[in-house]
């Protein structure tokens, strides 16, 4: 069976950030709660999401807001379980899983917490294979599963109750609601059972984050770039996924407000060679397209990861500044996520990008 | 048995806009929807709040957002209903009355629509003797009744249920949503029994509206001036109530904005004689404060009503244009809203107006 505990949890953290592709807040919160928690629980089972029972009933859990955010006002676990045993209260359940909505950011972390809190399994798999600013943004959604009733609790303890026919409806109304909770709000989501696990959840993304922060802890170890080193993990990762080194270069402007609950704006960098190339990486709480001298060289629902040059050590938006060497790094996102059904909730349009989806490989092959 | 019927539904109606004091929307929407309602099922019963038992289970309904907003997008009772609905799945209870929490605009006729659309009685007294713009101004939250659980219902049945520890808290939760819903939503909430009734509500308001719109009727139809036989009904109100024609004059400029769900502004008039005065009348949904050449003469929770000046019909604040013929009518508010406690929550400070509140007799008494 396998586990987090503490001898793969650094390694899962810096997964996770790198996964969280410049959102999802910092992960060393997210490292704290969850290594407090371990400490009093011991490990939390994984479950092998190809495995799960037919009638397996799990939940989602996260934290709403701008990362921005996150960074002053902690996600609050007591709070998220609150929100767990509404639903169940509601639903007149109990769940025996927590599956994480996301695999990057403090909501791959916040999820084994609650499990750990809960004594509780997580489920080795996520809605997402990544981070994405709203609710809708996720497989169960896409692919059928409800993501009412919905649970947004406060630091104090009050509850919201979103019972709405659709994803989107639940993002729209449960939004403003979380910047009334003081720009954070609790979650619970998205009650799944094993078969629709099995068909729709991206499988081992808890696992994909160990291996990548494992990737970049032995690359420094043995001094090795620790970009090349992921290239080659993900060439060979199972499923194998393309990927690319899109930008060596140095950070020349950021432009970054707070708006509606999100964190948004534009990273601008200039080459590091003396080519006078440029990039422009567009953000909305997470990376979402990057253009080298104008032209589109990544999307979403691909990944687009921002690493410190020498360490390989995820920057997230809000930590952006004037001078930083950085490399960006082009990862395809998992099929489930580029079919044309999905594409037409997380792909460019929903980020306000006119021109439709290309994937990364393509674009790479064609150049 | 006091009820409700087709033979003072109109005078009803008028008395509901009257003392909607500018807001509480259109009251021919409210009167058409009446209508119909007591075409299908014959009248209301009013319960007279004195007298309702002990354990009578009351509930309070209500269209959340701008009146402006109501003038294009009804209120949709059926909403209204399975708001209603939602809260007595939520108790494990069946409601036995519908309380109105305002006894002014719209929202003093949707209780009765759906009351006649569930077939209980209504209760004659509501929770602010007028209209007021948010969810905690109420005699009962004043009073230690608590506002949730509030359910705010969309045209779709999209519902959300707010578990809130104050009512402060479930109108700032709520507000946002109303906006996301569209402007309007429907609203159930302070579930409420008899013995809270006959202690913290504004007893006979229903009655209150339907002799104000009598007396009104009876003016234009003995042709004498409708603010005299106002001030004159007042006075021998049960309980007697101070008044006072505050201005008559001609509106020299209207200011308007809708701001966060609310309709935001400001009345200003020059007098109808010779002397050179003016008046400026802010509003929030509803009038808050009248100042005469500068000086306060009235503010919240008295109120202030804006009425044509030759038939008495009230002016709503989106309807107020440059040049109307009106007179300003300030009315003492019941005494259950002028308590140190009352005066907290919807006294000038709620309105973000800085002077303490003076009583309308005491400021015309020194004047």
């Amino acid at each position: 069976m396998k586990l987090i505990d503490r001898t793969n949890l650094a390694d899962f953290i810096l997964g996770t950030a790198i996964l969280g592709t410049g959102g999802g807040g910092d992960p060393y919160v997210g490292r704290l709660m969850l290594e407090q928690e371990l400490a009093k629980t011991g490990p939390i089972d994984l479950l092998e999401p190809s495995e799960v029972p037919n009638d397996l009933r799990a939940i989602s859990v996260f934290s709403m807001g701008a990362p921005t955010v996150f960074s002053e006002k902690l996600p609050n676990a007591d709070s998220t379980v609150t929100a767990v045993r509404r639903i169940e209260g509601q639903l007149g359940c109990e769940f025996n899983a927590i599956i994480p909505l996301e695999a990057g950011g403090l909501n791959a972390t916040l999820p084994l917490v609650v499990a750990a809190k809960l004594g509780l399994p997580a489920v080795d798999a996520d809605g997402m294979g990544r981070a994405f600013p709203e609710v809708q943004m996720t497989t169960f959604n896409i692919y059928g599963v409800k993501a009412a009733p919905l649970a947004a609790v406060d630091d104090h303890g009050n509850c919201v109750l979103f019972e709405t026919d659709s994803a989107i409806r639940a993002e729209r109304y449960s939004r403003p609601v979380c910047v009334q909770m003081g720009g954070i709000s609790q979650m619970a989501a998205y009650p799944i059972c094993g078969t629709e696990i099995r068909s729709f959840a991206v499988p081992r993304t808890v696992t994909l984050a160990i291996e990548i922060g494992r990737t970049v802890r032995v690359a420094r170890t043995e001094k090795v770039d620790p970009g090349g080193a992921l290239v080659e993990y993900f060439a060979r990762s199972n499923p194998p996924r393309f990927s690319r080194i899109l930008f060596d270069g140095k950070v020349r402007d950021v432009e970054r407000n707070i708006v509606g609950g999100f964190t948004v704006g534009k990273l601008d960098l200039e080459a590091a060679d003396s080519s006078g190339d440029h990039m422009t990486v567009s953000f909305q709480n997470e990376f979402c397209e990057a253009r080298r001298n104008g032209c589109r060289v990544a999307v979403v629902p691909d990944l687009i990861m921002v690493l410190d040059r020498e360490s390989g050590e995820p920057i997230m938006t809000e930590a952006l500044k004037y001078g930083q060497r950085i490399m960006v790094l082009g990862v395809a996102a998992a099929q489930v996520m580029r079919s044309a059904q999905a594409l037409a909730i997380l792909g460019p349009r929903s980020f306000g990008l006119a021109d439709p989806f290309q994937p990364l490989e393509e674009v790479h092959d064609s150049g």
